[in-house]
């Protein structure tokens, strides 16, 4: 397997299924279904969309019936980060190298947004679900958006935990959950989404839940790595700017050395977990080297 | 049927709902759940809960089945004040006499109750749809959380109009659409909500959409003359903003007087609806005159 050409098709797949839910219409509220897309279409990894696939894919190969969530997890993502921008909450005016929405648009069009496509990736999974005759799948995907939405919670929750602590002293217990909320929950999600899906049994969900719980921590630890020394331009946004904050991070509470140690080291516990598992998890092996690797 | 102690008794039942969500355990995110309770409990009429709940009651009266939407409708709801009262948009203080989210709290936990507040309301629906054993009764939940997505997304799209619109000139077709979807969408999936939960057929849901349709312009226009004419004291806030901000409102457009008749032309047809048919829909019909004549 050539991972990084598996990865270029999963990213064409999601961005090819996002474009579909991008609405061009005339209508009164057209600008801010147009920030809505600018957003969603502004690049990003698709991480989320892509462990949703690439997860069912280790059991089933109709992946097109992961695709709703799949866009649904990407707009969820994507709110997310629109908020966290916002001048009351990070204030940044870069994202992925372009200008941050309420930069781009305004801020009350940005909240709106961010609600718009919270909402949106429901809307997409529930009319799904209604719409579906099969009793089997409709429990399936019932069950995927119970993750969905419990993900989110989650997320919420070490989002604001993130934001009260700016400047302030944090125990690790309190650093560690708030990562594991604000970044691990939608991860720990995708994976499970995927596997429910799918149809995998509680053994397989808690395998694979396990080896979610390592690349979150890793990504957040990897993300809080390039705050401080990546590359602006590659990073597409500026470096440094969560230690001028007070922000609380793995780096700024344990220092550059000791976070990168433990990422090679919850990067080889997930492929650890991954490695012996009976289904062909290449992908997700190469996927967890990804996280760690990654300059963006 | 004495009419307001009809009223008392479902406000009661919905605030007791309520209560049950508000979250008290110690944890990090302990604040943000306070301020979610704050502006949960904060009062307020609980039109959108009570509709739901009086409709459910046309057809069935084991009203206790609609408790769970009744409460994520109020969530709801709460979401969008919270997002409304935001300095970028409306920039409100006060809301019902008590300080607004933001005011009592700050920007970023008020950005934040009102995104977990929305994500809340589908997490109850949504475990309660998973963990339900008949086929029918799920069936009915998921069409009924379909029309809640809905709403919501109407919803912000008319608030998104409300704001965009703000110090311009607006048409009587956008002043029309901004009010049909900004308020007038919950009501209506409201009294949707509760007919298909209680299993009503297609002409029950119709004839009560159209009587919704009428309330929801009603009670609109007469939040817009409460705005220009209202009793500070009892509304809980200021008045006179709307047209100091240049809003488009009804009594901004056509004038105190024509607002007026037409909330009583408007009131009228909903009762005429409502009055020719074949449940009990006493209470419903008191409900349009108490919308007319509320002084709050």
């Amino acid at each position: 397997m050539n991972f990084k050409e598996e990865l270029k098709k999963y990213i064409d797949i999601v961005n090819n299924e996002l474009q579909k839910y991008v609405k061009i219409k005339e209508c009164p509220e057209q600008v801010l279904n147009e920030s809505m897309g600018y957003s969603l279409m502004a690049g990003g990894k698709r991480l989320r969309p892509i462990l949703i696939i690439s997860t069912y894919k280790l059991f089933k190969n109709d992946i097109e019936k992961a695709f709703k969530f799949a866009v649904a997890m990407e707009m969820v993502h994507t709110f997310s980060l629109i908020h966290d921008d916002l001048p009351a909450i990070d204030n940044d005016d870069y994202r992925r190298g372009k200008l941050t929405n309420h930069k781009k648009f305004n801020e009350a069009t940005a909240i709106l947004a961010g609600d718009s496509l919270l909402n949106n990736a429901y809307n997409i999974v529930i009319e799904d679900i209604a719409r579906s005759k099969d009793e089997q799948e409709k429990a399936k995907k019932t069950q995927a958006l119970y993750e969905l939405s419990y993900g989110i919670d989650r997320m919420i929750a070490g989002e604001y935990v993130d934001t009260e602590y700016e400047g302030k002293k944090i125990s690790s217990q309190y650093l560690e959950y708030m990562h594991e909320n604000k970044t691990g929950a939608l991860i720990k999600a995708s994976i499970k989404i995927g596997a429910i899906l799918a149809g995998a049994n509680e053994d397989d969900i808690e395998k694979l839940s396990k080896y979610a719980e390592k690349i979150g921590l890793a990504f957040q630890i990897k993300d809080d790595i390039l705050s401080e020394i990546g590359n602006q331009e590659e990073l597409g946004k500026p470096v440094g700017n969560d230690r001028e904050r007070g922000k609380c991070t793995y780096v700024t509470k344990y220092g550059l050395e000791a976070s990168q140690k433990m990422l090679d080291d919850i990067i080889d516990e997930s492929i650890k977990i991954i490695k012996n598992y009976d289904k062909n998890s290449e992908f997700l092996i190469e996927l967890a080297l990804y996280i760690k690797n990654r300059n963006k």
